[in-house]
């Protein structure tokens, strides 16, 4: 408890969602974007756990949804970029899913903004190290969730503020889109990211693998061949 | 038996090298293209199935090695990029590691080169379908084993040919590099290619995962949030 956790749904290519729509909000729904989104996501959507936060009926108790009842239980509070904190407000109306304290990283003074159940939204206007730091004085010993976008994501990854990162992989290959791991993560030439896998849960759907972020190595000549 | 199949390791955010390099040859092991297949490779040298098709000593006896041995008794053919069969040519010396005919796909005429221990290289430059036909006639009922580079690779999966696809997902990020699934996959805009998760084994150096390539599908919107 107490890390700085993150989860996100890839295709099997690394594209969290279809190519950025840049058009009028009420045509997101009928984009590209969307259309990889939503087939990324399909999992969390059939998932009983999600649709109960959502108000939704249906749903199934499986092994994908225990692994969003995991997360849901584990997030104190949450930090979340502007743009997926615009896109939500509306649809998910008065009783967010959330449950807990949402700090928005924006360049916009906003007063905060209280929900029913728990959930309300704090805009944080003087960085990500700033709203990570107030979401984890809120999260009461929780962890803090890094709820997305892939933006915001890979800046925290960049920061060097995560510990913890579960992708979902999607067995699909959606060819372009929105990348999780893009070319700005500022890594010198010949340094890497390491991470270690920390567990692996296999489903028909999708395959959730959780790894702890090690931090920053150079990559050294390594070829062990011929010893 | 008899699929077309292929393998790759590949880092947490795709690349399976280094960004390319193409200064001269006797300098690839100092650049960071060969410093990031190094690191995504690193499982396979250090395992004793690989050591011994290389004439190496040493190397562990693990579940990792399993896997590797697995992939070399399944493939009664291999099909392999030009420039793959010029890089390997020299390391690969009098005996290569494949056992097996290999049929290189490349522009340039050239008699096929027999090597000891059932190793052939045979030039195709009438195209990759040919070169997996040729293959297919050669392997006997085994496998088809698409050995790379990851540009044919890609071709291949374009083309619609492979059957299977085994990723050998390793914890790290690179950042940038060569990719597997890059941009030149010709799918349309809404288009996908599914897969279906055959088999996932976890280690801590790795994970592998293989999928059956389903083909190509249409994205449809699919909200099925509110139903």
């Amino acid at each position: 408890m107490g890390r700085v956790t993150a989860q996100l749904s890839v295709s099997l290519d690394g594209f969290y969602a279809g190519p950025r729509f840049d058009g009028p909000e009420g045509d997101w729904m009928a984009s590209a974007e969307s259309a990889g989104f939503f087939r990324v996501t399909r999992w969390v959507i059939d998932a009983m756990a999600w649709r109960e936060r959502q108000g939704f009926a249906g749903g199934e108790q499986s092994t994908n949804s225990e692994i969003i009842e995991e997360h849901f239980a584990a997030a104190g509070a949450y930090v979340m970029g502007r743009r997926m904190a615009d896109g939500g407000e509306v649809p998910w109306g008065e009783e967010p899913p959330f449950r807990a304290p949402v700090f928005v990283v924006t360049h916009r003074e906003r007063a905060m903004l209280g929900r029913k159940g728990g959930t309300s939204f704090t805009y944080v206007t003087d960085g990500i190290a700033s709203a990570v730091e107030q979401a984890r004085a809120a999260a009461g010993g929780k962890d803090v969730a890094v709820a997305g976008g892939g933006t915001l994501l890979r800046h925290v990854i960049r920061a060097g503020l995560l510990d913890e990162l579960e992708l979902h992989i999607v067995p699909v290959v959606l060819g372009t889109g929105l990348r999780l791991f893009d070319a700005d993560l500022d890594l010198a030439d010949k340094e890497a990211i390491e991470l270690t896998p920390l567990r692996v849960v296999p489903t028909p759907e999708v395959t959730h693998v959780r790894y702890r972020i090690d931090g920053r190595a150079p990559l050294h000549l390594d070829n062990r061949g011929a010893s």
